[in-house]
Parts: C-alpha cells; sequence; structure tokens
C-alpha cells in the first residue's frame, strides 16, 4: 500500500467525459490498494473566462475579491470529480482549501501555502476515502480566500505531496511526459524517462509547459518525485528525480527555446565599479526582467560594454529608461536588435563532456546560423539567434545531440 | 440613518453590464447614508447549468457535492458586485457563508438557516463598509457547505434582515413589484402597492414567481416588511406588510392561478371516523401533495363521497394507490378529470364583505364558465374550472373585483 498525490490538470478534467475517465483511473489506483489523495484544476478554459469577465467589471479588479471569484472553477470540478466517484461507489468527499485549511501568506492572487492541517483528511483516506482537494486555492491568516497564481495546482499537488507525506506525486496531463523538445517545431521530438529537478527547472522555465518552474521548484526544495504522465494513455511518463537519482547517458536531456527576446547593447560606458547596478536598478524598479547580461572592457581598458537579453515587449520602456539615464551613465551609444530567439540544451550529464560546447557551437555554424550572444550555467548552454532560425537550430542540435 | 438589506436575483446581475448597474444603485443608497448588507443570487442561468453538469455525471449525484457545486454560482456574482463595488471607489467586501458564518441544519439542497453571526459585518457596515453576501448558501453543524433550495437567496434575505436587525428587507428583481394578476394571460394587470404576508403567501403559492412562499412565510413568521422593485426602473414596487399595516381600498387584491390540476373522486365509500385519513395516508407516504379536499354524505347517511385535487402529473400514481387500497377502502367506484386549473381571488379585505362569494360565482356563470369544486379560506376563494377556461375566468374576475 502507497499513499499517492493525484493531480489532474484543467484538460483532463475539461468535459464532463474526462470527468468520468478521471474518475476511472482513481477507482483503478484506488483498488490497487493505495491511499489516495486527489488534486484538481478548473475545466480548462473556466479560469481565463472569469479572468475576462473581471477585467470587464474594471481593468483594476481588487486582487481579493479576484481569488474569491477565481477559486470558484476548482470548487466547480472539484465537486463533480468526488461526484463521479461516489457514482462509481466509491467513498469519496471534496474538501474545500478553507475545509482542511490550506494556508498560506496574504500575498492575493499568488500566495504562497505556509501549512496544511492533515488529521481529517489522513483519517477520512486511512479508512479507504479518497480525498478530493481543489489546487491553486487557499486561505490566508486573515480567512480571505486566496489563489496562488498560474500553474498553482501543481503547486498545491507539490504542497499536499509534501505535508502528507505522500510515496509519490503524479501530475496528470495531456501529453506523455516531458519531450526532448516542442514537437511543434520537431517531430522527432522523444519522451524523457528520466529528468532531473535542475534540467526540468532549466526546461520549463525555458517553455516547456508542462510545469510551471516554481511548482518544480518547489518539488526539488522538499525533495518530493514528481510523475508527470497522461490522462489519455498508458504509457509510463516522465519522472522528475534529484540529480544523483537521474541517469546520464546522454549528455544533453533536451534542447528548449523561447522566442520574442530583444538584445541591447550600451557601448563604450565608462568602467568603473558600480556601474551595472547604475544599468539594471532603473529597469529592476521598472519591473523589467533582465535575462542574459554580457560585459567585455574595450581595448583601452577605459571604458566598457554591457550586452543584455530582455522581453521584445519591454524594448521600447527600456530604450527609453537608458536615453533618460544618460547623463549618469556617460556612455557612447546604444544598440539594439529585436526579434531574437534563445536556444538552449539542457543536461546535467554536460559537466563531465568538456567537448559539449564546441559541438554546439560548430553544428550551429554548419548550418550558418550566427550566435549573437551565448550564456552558460553547469547544466545549461544558451545562444541568442535571429528568431526565424529558431526551428532549424532546434533540430540541429536535437540531431547533433542524439535526441532524434 | 437606516440598516437595510438589499437583495438582487439572478436577473438583476444576468450580465457584466447590469452588475455594474447594480453597484451604482447600491452607490445611490450608501450616499443616503444607509448601513448596506447586499445579498446577492447566482447570474442568472448559472445555476441550472451546474444543475445540468451534475445530471451529466449522475443521475443521483451526491446531495452534499452538489451543494458545493451549485455554492459555486452565488460565489462567482458576489465576487464580481464586491469588485464593481471597489472599482466604484465603495469599501466593499464579499463574505461567504463559512466566512459570516451562515450556519444551517444539515439538510443539504434544502438547509434551513439556523444562526448567523454578525459581529464582523456590523463592524464593517458601521464603518461605512458595504458587505456583500452570497445568497442560497450556508454550512453545517459538520461544517459542510449546505443550500437553501429554489428560491434561497430570498431566504437568505429575510434571515440576514432579521439577524443584523435591518430596518427593511428590499428584493430587487426584473419586474416592478407584484401584479394583481399574471400579465401574460391579462396585460390589464396592475402593480400592487401595498399587500398583507398572508395574500402574498397565497400569491405566490399560486404561482406569483415574485417570492417563493417559503421566503413569504419566513418574513411573515418574523415580521420582516419585505420591499419589491425593480432594478431596472425608479418605480416604487410592492411593500409587504404585516395585515394591519396592509389597506384594503378593494375586496380583492389579486387574481391567482394555476394549471394542469386532476380532480379525483372516490364515490360511496363507508362513513365512518377514520376513513379520510384511510384515503391521504398512502398518498402522503408517496409524496403526493393534496390541494383541495371535498366530503359530502350521501342521502341515505350511510356513505360519502370524498373528492380532492392533485397535481396532473400524479394522477396516475394516485388511481394506482387508490386500487390498491380498494378492499380497504371499500368504495363504490372512482371517477378523475384532468386538464383542470384553480383560479382563486385574494384578498384580505374579503372578510368583511359579504357579496364576494356570490359576485364571483355569477360573474363566472355570466361567462358559462362551470365550477366544478370550491374552496374558499378567510382571505381566498379558490375554484377549479376547465383548463381551457383560465384566461377568460382571470379576465373575467380581474374585471369584477375593479383591478383591471
Amino acid at each position: 500500500m502507497k499513499r499517492l498525490t493525484l493531480k489532474f490538470g484543467g484538460t483532463s478534467v475539461g468535459t464532463i467525459e474526462k470527468i468520468k475517465k478521471v474518475a476511472n483511473i482513481i477507482k483503478k489506483r484506488h483498488a490497487e490498494g493505495n491511499e489516495i489523495i486527489v488534486v484538481v484544476s478548473a475545466m480548462s478554459g473556466v479560469t481565463d473566462e472569469l479572468n475576462k469577465k473581471s477585467n470587464l467589471i474594471s481593468k483594476d479588479f481588487d486582487n481579493k475579491e479576484l481569488d474569491v471569484l477565481l477559486s470558484s472553477g476548482e470548487q466547480i470540478s472539484c465537486s463533480l470529480l468526488s461526484g463521479a466517484l461516489l457514482d462509481l461507489g466509491i467513498k469519496a468527499r471534496s474538501w474545500l482549501a478553507w475545509q482542511i485549511p490550506i494556508i498560506t501568506n496574504n500575498n492575493h492572487t499568488s500566495s504562497q501555502i505556509i501549512k496544511i492541517k492533515t488529521d481529517e483528511i489522513l483519517n477520512f483516506i486511512s479508512k479507504k476515502g479518497v480525498a478530493v482537494i481543489p489546487g491553486f486555492q487557499g486561505i490566508s491568516p486573515e480567512i480571505r480566500v486566496t489563489t496562488l497564481g498560474r500553474g498553482g495546482s501543481d503547486l498545491s499537488a507539490v504542497a499536499i505531496a509534501k505535508f502528507f507525506k505522500t510515496d509519490s506525486c503524479e501530475i496528470y496531463t495531456d501529453v506523455d511526459g516531458v519531450l526532448t523538445t516542442d514537437p511543434s517545431i520537431n517531430k522527432k521530438a522523444k519522451k524523457i524517462d528520466k529528468i532531473s529537478y535542475e534540467e526540468m527547472l532549466e526546461m520549463s522555465s525555458m517553455g516547456a509547459k508542462v510545469m510551471q518552474p516554481s511548482s518544480v521548484q518547489a518539488s526539488m526544495v522538499n525533495d518530493i518525485p514528481i510523475h508527470v504522465r497522461s490522462t489519455f494513455s498508458e504509457k509510463s511518463g516522465t519522472k522528475i528525480v534529484s540529480e544523483n537519482e537521474a541517469d546520464y547517458k546522454k549528455v544533453v536531456t533536451g534542447i528548449a527555446y523561447s522566442k520574442s527576446n530583444a538584445k541591447v547593447s550600451i557601448v563604450g560606458v565608462v568602467d568603473k565599479p558600480g556601474v551595472a547596478a547604475d544599468v539594471f536598478e532603473p529597469m529592476g524598479k521598472n519591473n523589467i526582467n533582465i535575462d542574459m547580461v554580457i560585459q567585455n572592457t574595450s581595448l583601452d581598458g577605459k571604458t566598457a560594454n554591457i550586452t543584455f537579453t530582455i522581453k521584445q515587449e519591454n524594448l521600447k520602456k527600456t530604450l527609453n529608461i537608458i536615453e533618460k539615464n544618460k547623463e549618469k551613465l556617460n556612455y557612447n551609444k546604444i544598440t539594439h536588435d529585436d526579434k531574437l530567439a534563445k536556444v538552449s540544451i539542457i543536461g546535467a550529464g554536460m559537466i563531465a563532456s568538456p567537448g559539449v560546447t564546441y559541438r554546439m557551437f560548430r553544428s550551429l555554424a554548419e548550418e550558418k546560423i550566427n550566435i549573437l550572444a551565448i550564456s552558460t550555467s553547469e547544466i545549461k548552454i544558451s545562444v541568442l539567434i535571429r528568431e526565424d532560425l529558431t526551428q532549424k537550430a532546434v533540430r540541429t542540435l536535437h540531431k547533433e545531440f542524439e535526441l532524434d
């Protein structure tokens, strides 16, 4: 007998028929003798629809009331799924966040879970009951409804797995697992059987949509093994595990990319301590996320060039901010470039394989793909290229690192 | 300064535009210096939609989970309305039933309110806050979500008015108030300015859909003055008051009707004590509602005929039950008649006007409308007629009693 957290995403409960299918999956896992806690997202489209309603009321809809509104989506799917389980003759009941309770901080619309009370539900599941819990929602210390932000149901599942000490946390979704790259731009994408938290974090940060980075991070911090699998097939899915449990048969685990990047270079700033801070401080204050940063010194050693990348949508705002600070920054000129993409190879195995960087650059060069900037971490190498070359680059690297 | 309960029905908050309109009505009433508690129904259609979903899951969907499901409708309208008020610069917040709490018994899907905690909301409204409360929902002593059944938001409003000791309870709806009869069968229907609880109870029992009978009864028992008025016009509406405050310029206040009735006569039962109980006991056990009952003795004084009316849909079941009990009841024969309507004149003033009965019967006779049964109370006379004569009868009586 194991204790399991089973989380079903919005597409898995998107219709009444699918909810019935999910109920049958749970029935099967229950019949295997497991103690089961289910975490469920809102039916797909419901949260967007509610958000749309709030936007029509006010462009600046109150955060606390928005949480009351949005949490209704999970309340609906959670009660429907409980009803479907009861209809199959399974002892089941729903617990809304306030009934458990799931206590969060009061950071409305993007709260963090602080504590989950477990006794009542532990008692219920120990007596062969299936507990059904809405993802995404909590209550604040002020007893107001809170929500965890986009992808919050995964965060709920990880927290449930942690506080209830479940043996595993299974994320049921509409794909077979985590793929080596985006199948919409490379049909040769393959399912990854095992991936480390760190790799998954890089993959999800770069746009692999199976799990939000924050949930991957939460599972990494709490060492909760995650199993991503399909609601609609019997395939084995992807296991997300700690680095020492991952296997490194391949140097590179996956290829990720993000489009719509822009690059800005500030040429000829005086090279003295604090200059980078002077450049980036006003951007932080304006909520502009800086991604890659490269600083190099000019030949005379007196001035430096600072290059960084941002999202394309922030380009205009960024240029304005820099121009406003021209006097303080005392630079020579600004150049910029938009419609760029960042393509990354990710793999915990690359630390032990010195040739990876070289192989990456050479294979791109052979396809005449020019590299505009490079950034590396222990498990990732990212290059900035022209956006229209994204597909070509991904396919080339996918083949080069034997992922096809 | 007054303390007001303002209740808005589903059609009043049926769209985003209407929710904004409602927010403006509340703003105006708030600016007049009143303390305000708002009770709000689900947006029209939402509860039906949720019910439909539960039916698709199971024809026998669990009651407790149904309450969790259905209560989400009021949660949505309640948060949207609070957001709209905040957007107008008014201090406002929503309280869900569990946050107050509104304690009901655990009769799921048709619970009764037992107690409402008032301190937190009283404190909030005393500091110029508008409290917004979802109608229809409560929590049981077992801390499960409950709902009050059809028309439950009116019950919530009456209970709020009672426990918060508000000066009045205003029911905002999509009509101008309570009308003298159904405008869809008589265009000459007029708004009633003042009506007693008892009259309103008869009107609503007979199909006037402005308020459910149970809410009228609750307001009568607790002596809560109700003011039914339109969300979409400035008209003065209808006041529902205790009998000594009603005015009786007219003998008859309104004409109500209900269609789809059936009449059953059991002819020649032995006239001895307990026979009526023997007839009706098995029907009560089978949840068949008996409406009018007439018993008369035959000429020889030894047998009696028992006639009663029921809803047409229960006719077959009723006949079966009587035939099953033929031996015990020892009757001569059964006759029955369906496609009948009950038309009633209602007015607390008729006690003091002995000619009313005569005028009613004569005016129907002049229109060649045959009366199949009669039942009277202190404030009501009902006649059973052929269903296809309903409109003619209502129009005739509306004119006869000077309501045109």
